[in-house]
């Protein structure tokens, strides 16, 4: 299999592809310091690093366009959404081309009947649901961030509504890209289900913008329930919480949302969101149904939590009532960044087996007391995936150096578990020393020979994944 | 990107390899032409190609021996699993080597508390559902005939369980498999979803062997629901039938099975199986859930059914009468092999958005009527997927001409409607002619540049998914 060329910084292909880039785009055209910055500023810990320019195309045509300049001149192009992933994918570490599909955000064809939608890139995951909203349909899937779904297929991405929904992976029937050739790739039609060849939407979804710039994305719509209830219920220990979210998913209750947050964030969010929950881990659920099943899963719950001490259950059937303790999970992260006002965030991401996740949750928990750090957990504990939160003052270059090797033995315990470094945040730049040690060389070389065969010049987005700059 | 070399047949290197894997397997390797037959003789209308030789592989590492001598030589490998696909996927168009994975039957682990298995490739569903009878959980992929796990996982199947299970695709949470190196790919591990890196656990699903030779897999296992009913209900036409069909799908009710059979089906099946059905286009659906889910379920399809002139609605709880209906469903591909004494089945799978199911099944009806042919129809029309099967005298050129103008038909209409010549079959030899048209020139390239990156030398299943032998 053949390996990718590492190319040095090609100077004189970044001077002349933005030259021409400047002249075809004009004012949509930016090489201002700001920016380039803010196109390279993501919630990461990882370093910025800016592109030399920032072009806002707003057809597939001009998408089209701008490839084949970059590929004339061998320049990289970096796509860019709304910013919002985490593990560096939007830096250019050999420079060239942000690609910013934010003006791609068109709603093409919304297909009532047959439950799907076909949108630009650029179309963010609550415009379109503000769109469908009188079609008694939605899109389900909910990273938390108003991210793009152009971005969200990159990163096969997920979030609270997986764990009965399914991931960016289950909820792309089909989409098109533009090749390095500067050719649209079609991977598939509107059919529910296809057999037709290599599964090339599965390839492209979680691709980070390597083999590809996603053009248009054919999704999947679900109908929305008839009745929703959320619930919280308040639990003595971690090892509590989580035995009861195994028991849940064991028996096969249908839930929509299985939410923890640990003590640290409970606090956070209490203080941030005005509210009053018990100070102590916490599962916040949803429930969606008709009115009977809907009950029928609140009972069952409630009898499991009990089993496992869980205290103060209640179901929140109004809407209002739901929508504020949503919006509180969702704004735990801004809740946690005021725990230790002037820290950085480092937030990472680990997926085990359900059955292993009680252990390591505490596991986790007690080696960040151990070292030192106030590191809040909160995880999508339905499908064993959970996030930390470490709270690091990026000025420490010791605290930094430690959060690191926390981040570190953190991933090598996931995949140790038979789990994954990365449940749905995808590997950028800060998860590519982990991915050999979980899927093995074999894997690598496959992936770089993939990435070889489709972009043998290796403008797409170099150095993420793993795949050498 | 780059194409693939076409390999004339390699008289020298099949022969040399032959001798080796004959001296190194002894009689596990089998010259003989009943074995070569039977392992070209597959449920398909295309006409056997036999490999030189079939080998029976016992452990990963034979197979990886196996590939070793074949790429060393340049021979073709052709993975078999239990010889139940339908589009020449077995066939060895250059010669080369047939390997029978049917003694690699082991099931690994179970991990029931996370509902996952890891089995090797020649465990066939039913074995799995055999073993997993105490505990309380399934394995839903059931695609009718008694296929092999890693063939099933191969052709990316599907069948009567995917409106609610999903299909192979979304029931691989990893696989292992030889690559033409020898080596072993890992794809992932036991978590339930992952973003680290491409997807290769769906690439390899659905390549059909043409990337790499499966041999071990986990899947997920889902729990034995509470309650199953089965009903059946006659409808007028073909039209009221799907109607019924798109309105259950609509409404979001989440039927497990939901079949159609055309009157001629139904008749067939009488007499095959010794029903009193009513001989009219028919739906037979199986709820799963709890009690009251299920009765809710039932009630609610009852009601949709009348009106669109449903008749006989008719609920089976009891587990004996239900295997009966679902054993006649299974069985109708032999039922319908009596309706004409003799004859061949041209079977051939399409697949549409579901709103365009009705009027595409009359149309398919009607055109086999005009052609003068029998046809039964038989579909998994909560996908919008359904099934013509041909009854051809492959003795009349004239007549296997005009069928293989229906299928082309049935095809491009599939494609002309935003859907797929293959639902469900994969491509092999029979759907290659259509894949083009359905994808694009640019979805090609990238199939055949993703080959050539992992297998350069073509050695892998050569001339399946429309790539060169």
């Amino acid at each position: 299999m053949e390996t990718l060329a590492r190319n040095p910084r090609n100077e004189t292909g970044i001077e002349t592809a933005v030259a021409i880039l400047a002249q075809r785009f004009g004012p949509r055209l930016d090489r201002g310091e700001a920016m380039r910055a803010q196109h390279a500023h993501t919630m990461s810990w990882i370093a910025p690093q800016p592109a030399d320019a920032v072009v806002f195309p707003e057809t597939a045509e001009e998408v089209q366009e701008i490839v084949r300049v970059c590929a004339e001149h061998r320049v990289p192009v970096i796509p860019f959404g709304t910013g919002t992933s985490l593990e560096g994918h939007v830096n250019a570490p050999m420079g060239g081309i942000s690609v910013d599909l934010s003006r791609m955000n068109r709603i093409l064809a919304v297909h009532a009947e047959d439950m799907d939608v076909v949108v630009q890139p650029g179309v963010t995951r609550k415009a379109l649901n503000q769109h469908l909203r009188d079609t008694g349909l939605f899109f389900p899937v909910d990273p938390g961030a108003d991210a793009s779904l152009g971005g969200m297929a990159s990163t096969r991405a997920s979030g609270t509504n997986a764990v009965r929904y399914g991931t960016m992976k289950d909820n792309v029937l089909g989409l098109k890209a533009v090749l390095p050739s500067g050719e649209i790739l079609t991977t598939g039609g509107r059919a529910r289900k296809s057999s037709a060849g290599y599964d090339l939407t599965r390839l492209m979804v979680g691709a980070e913008g390597t083999l590809g710039l996603i053009t248009e994305l054919t999704l999947k719509l679900h109908g929305i329930p008839e009745a929703i209830s959320a619930a919280v219920c308040s639990f003595p220990s971690a090892q509590d919480a989580c035995e009861a979210v195994i028991e849940t998913i064991q028996i096969g209750l249908p839930v929509a949302r299985i939410e923890y947050l640990d003590a640290a964030v409970v606090r956070a969010v209490n203080a941030y969101s005005k509210l009053t929950l018990p100070e102590t881990p916490l599962l916040l659920l949803e429930f969606h149904g008709s009115a009977g099943s809907v009950a029928e899963q609140a009972e069952i719950f409630g009898a499991i939590a009990a089993d496992h001490r869980g205290t103060g259950f209640e179901a929140a059937t109004r809407e209002e009532d739901r929508n504020r303790l949503w919006q509180a999970r969702h704004d735990s992260y801004w809740a946690c960044m005021q725990i230790r006002p002037g820290a950085s965030a480092f937030t990472t991401d680990v997926c085990v087996p359900v059955s292993r996740l009680a252990e390591f949750i505490v596991m986790a928990e007690e080696r960040a007391t151990a070292d030192g750090f106030q590191a809040p957990i909160v995880g999508h504990v339905g499908d064993g995936n959970f996030h930390v939160l470490l709270l690091v003052d990026m000025d420490d270059a010791d605290e930094v150096r430690r959060a690191k090797a926390y981040v570190g033995w953190l991933n090598e315990t996931a995949i140790s578990m038979e789990g994954t470094c990365t449940g749905e945040h995808g590997v950028g730049q800060g998860k590519a020393p982990y991915l050999e040690r979980e899927l093995g060389a074999p894997a690598l070389l496959v992936m770089a020979a993939i990435k070889a065969g489709i972009d043998p010049d290796n403008i797409l987005n170099p150095g993420k994944i793993g795949l050498p700059a």
